[in-house]
């Protein structure tokens, strides 16, 4: 019997709740037709233009993916810009888009958890309750170890990307509480400091944020580890794909496209290195 | 004849007018009294705790920065918040505070010009317009070359930070015509576009706005440099000493501290080493 | 030579410049490709599902329309919505969309200027000025005549839609001066009292606002003409196509589909017969 | 014992509770004493200056309205302005003015029971909760019937307007489930889907929004029938007459003057009649 | 000949022209018919139910007043509220009511030049400009005087009221240069301090304000006067009075009720009274 | 032991709970360090310049005010503005600065209770609930007196200041419900009227919401006296010292600055003396 797209969204909306998004959030389905057939389902962080080449060239019919393609709303779906062309290209191409963004973030089968499972943590709790939702996640690892391992151990456990992490703190000091939080987590410090942590791993870390706290700090803990936002959101895929095999009949593909934008780097400073 | 820190304050302003400092801005005295002595000046990009205590143990009387150190309005300065024991500090120690920002940015002896003399460039001319003043710059370097080339020159002209430099685009590409913005500038790809740059040098390039422009640009140019916020402000630094040196009979010194808030990194590629 | 899109959204856009048209109105290339070749044009009030129908029924690979597919922002275009499934529709059958709506309206050849001529108006001028264009029109009849007659041969004027023109004022009342505004018109009752007009042609007048300002008009001029709003609009198709067949040389259709949503009408009584 | 202006208000307010009105609505005494005596009550849908002639004409001394006269708040009753002629008229003639609106329109005796009734439907319930107050109704025909004969019944069944009724969809559809909403109401369509209605009754339906159903309606149920503002509302007037006099002894007239705006229409079109 | 109404609006709109007002004001004819005759006038600051008495057993045609009756807007003119009585009041017994407020504030024959006439000043300029009108006055004294012989000459000046004028300052300070303005004017101190003033007239001033405006001169000049509200606009009265019976031949008189709220005062310490 | 700021922030606290204030409000400490010692307190109602030289010249180490130094948030203490000043002021000094505002007027030993106490109420309960907290205080007098009697009375239990205590209402008018709120209380009318009170004592009161609140009141009660900010608030510190007094062994005195802003009166009216 043949899989239909509605069938797919309702085993998705079964393990990411569309009402545990967060209310400015655009979740659900962008393109497709709910009684279309599903053969095979791609599955990346995001739908770029180059994503949505490999889905066309690999006869993909349904794209999952966890950053929204029309986060603000458009008026054109005219090739003259980027997310017009995507749209074109999803549709002339009978490819269903689906997104689910925060409501898998805050899941159980989600970004907080694999992110949480990455950096071996264990008895996580929530972070912050935000519209009633748990997001991120703090926990404790099996033992005290030193920031500089620490960071080691989850670049390790993390997709790779090409600015690497970056820490704040000495490569020395002890770690043993950690708050995760995947994506851009720059206005959850307070909620970090409240919890105890003694370093926190999140992305897309400003200079003025991260100074404040770690000015708020005065050198000391909560320290601070930029995962990369792609990184720390791209390690929930494989979840994602173990969720939905197990619910469906059908081939799921993680992307071979890492679209994190940075290419190489210059210059970036090992533990140590740094005077 | 002792040097009043009025007459500081009169040179600073006509070198930075605040009234070119946008409309959000918070630039000035910060702490002090203009009747108040100057021997000794100190420059900083951050008026961090660890600048404050620096200030504190050379007896500078006028500490000079580039970021406010009050851009949100406060109502204590008591020492339980970073803020007020920055401000409790200075006013102990008798040190006035005085901030050039948005001012400095636009200014001919300001961050972007040093930017842009960094970066190699000549026949500048404004990025944009913002509340008519000129913000950032568009250069020609003086022939071209690879972008892997042109980082690596940037990077050994600007003050270096432990990330490094982040670059989105391929390594080999040639680029002649160069954006600079120091400092946060993902508000601003739409008038990088229409400039005609190669590769757009600024910092703080968070996942979603720096996609979004390289999936405008379909994979070529204008290619992006994060250069770190620190790196590409604090640049500008000497070029501030200078302009006061050769106005004001007074000691003139950069701080020692790095206010970046990075440490180290892991894993961070160089180019050529990510497939 | 083939003539492409490009080539026809040049000659919109010189007829009606999107720079005339309302801050807040959304003009301009909804789906397609500039590069894509046009052959066919269909030329309709509205872009509604049977509209799209129709275009991909006769090959057409360029709907113009007057009003917006896509006035508020959308960010998602799956089929379970009517918008949704008008643009896929639209892409999947490779035919562009181009609208030219409130530039339309203020336009020589547009929707205003057609409507004022369709009712038998000279020396017209602009009803009002609005973000500086000029907003419907006022003009003469070619000698003065009975409400009940003017608004009968409008009516023969006009493009025939179920529900008629509905009047308000005697039926024997005398009326020389005509302001008219295509579409909804119900904003603009003050300018049409400063113009001196016997009678105000407009659409989509509610009960409260045509009320009160029968009431501004203590039973006397200016009386209200609702002459339907697709009629009213409509009007200016033939307009349309001419403009574009002196430019073009392409085949043009104006939509066999009337858009209007009325069906059929119950009791509507003619002049004469209400007490 | 003579009747006082507060014993009538008491009665209308336990009819209409005040609380139960929108909190953007204007409800409740608009002129005259609490204490003046009151022999002769007039009914009307709206205080024209029509209605309020009538009423010093008559000797009425308390003149009840659905519609607000002030809606909008105002800052003069100089006569230069109806709204100020209105005022003043009813103050001059010692006529009170009171207002009973949407919570009337919510009301077990109020508006939407009395168009239920008119359009013939049983079991009926809320259409939707606005401000926790039952908006509209949903009821069932005695038996299936075509639209077309539908739509004659109500009109026999309301009070006649110059515009008649129109309606969307076939005349020779089948209905059997109505939702009605008096006045204007094209901001419930989305209730109505939910409703399962296969007409809805409402008026003052614009172009855009009632185009905008019958899209997403894809050409079926719900239709929809503007019923006009005046008919749809003024059937609610008996109701209230007699609601009145079996709780005051006093004489009670319902206005002679329609309130609708229009006067006569050109060219409506009967089921039919229009291809 | 009879004079009408808009003979006097005409007159009043003169002197004091409506688009002079402030853009939040509410100034005009209030009640009233343009065509009713005018014989008697009445003006007065305030149209409080005493003053629309005192109009009422005197014959008046016309109030003109400052303040206007409805700055807010108002839903209601039934007796039940003051201003709804008021307004009832007037409309019953024909009376016209005029406001001329921020427009008379402003103007030659105003509210700030009678201020400045009754405090001595010559060589008066606008004290600042608010929506390009000229509001308040800066101005000299014939010769230098003390602050308490400032304010005993005022005081005999003004029209008295019960809680007299306050001062803050020392009695014995000299003052030279005087602003003043008319009514509540405790948004002004800077323009007041920019002026070079030695002493500022207004009133209504609250303790925060002024106790701010104190702390800023550090004890010293601009010191301030609150001559009440009342007072220092009445003084306006004759003004008006003087300029209307030279226009117009009619009975003018100046209300006989103290429109200011207050009754007496206990304890209120004269110069030199107080530690 | 030595009392260290923490402590006496401790009990003030438990005194004034933070969460019983205003949400606008700004309470808690303002400068200094927890872990200060504290010898010497003093207590005023605000903190101007003049209190805290007093405070330097008496070898204070906490200064306690009931209004905030820092209401609007400031960008700098530089000391050309009087609020930098200020706190450079206390700075330097190593005063801390403590401010309880609107969880000091709600409080059992508050503001309004010790407003209460010397107007000698009794049986007294909350005049409104704002935010969930009990602003003011409604009471009555162990017997009827008349208003100027108890106008008298009042004037003699509260700190004397220069303008005395304003009246509106007739002197011989006969009062026994009393309502207070110390401080501007000129918005809490509907609430003074709704509790019955023959009189409100409060301060302030600006011309238009006192005028206003005597017309709705048609001449009769609720009456007003204005008993002067300061006045009517400062009362409340020698409750202040002997609550701390009680909780702490350390020097405590009210500051004998009296920050009211007005320093002599001209021509105010004693009871009976203005016709």
């Amino acid at each position: 019997m043949t899989l239909l797209l509605r069938d797919v969204v309702d085993v998705l909306e079964r393990l990411y709740p569309p009402r545990t998004a967060q209310s400015w959030d655009q979740v659900g389905l962008v393109t497709g037709d709910p009684a279309q057939p599903v053969e095979r389902i791609l599955l990346a962080l995001d739908p770029t233009l180059d994503v949505i080449d490999e889905a066309r060239s690999t006869g993909v019919d349904l794209l999952i993916t966890h950053h929204p393609l029309l986060m603000r709303g458009i008026h054109s779906v005219a090739t003259t810009t980027a997310k017009g062309a995507s749209v074109t290209g999803l549709v002339v191409a009978d490819i269903a888009l689906y997104v689910a963004h925060t409501n898998a973030d805050v899941a159980q089968s989600g970004v907080s958890e694999a992110l949480a499972a990455a950096a071996g943590l264990t008895d996580t709790r929530p972070l912050s309750l935000v519209e009633e939702q748990p997001l991120g996640r703090v926990g404790r690892l099996a033992s005290p170890m030193t920031l500089g391992s620490f960071a080691a151990a989850l670049y390790a456990a993390l997709p790779a990307a090409a600015a690497g992490l970056r820490v704040s703190g000495p490569a020395d000091a002890t770690v043993e509480t950690v708050a995760v939080l995947g994506g851009a987590g720059d206005d959850q410090f307070e909620a970090v400091r409240a919890s105890g942590a003694d370093v926190y791993v999140t992305a897309d870390l400003r200079h003025h944020p991260a100074l404040e706290a770690r000015e708020e700090s005065r050198g000391g803990p909560p320290y601070l580890v930029d995962a990369g936002h792609w990184s720390s959101e791209a390690v929930w895929l494989p979840t994602l794909r173990d969720a939905l095999t197990s619910a469906l009949r059908v081939d799921i593909d993680i992307s071979t496209v890492r679209t994190d934008p940075w290419t190489f780097t210059v210059g970036a400073t090992p533990a140590g290195g740094m005077p």
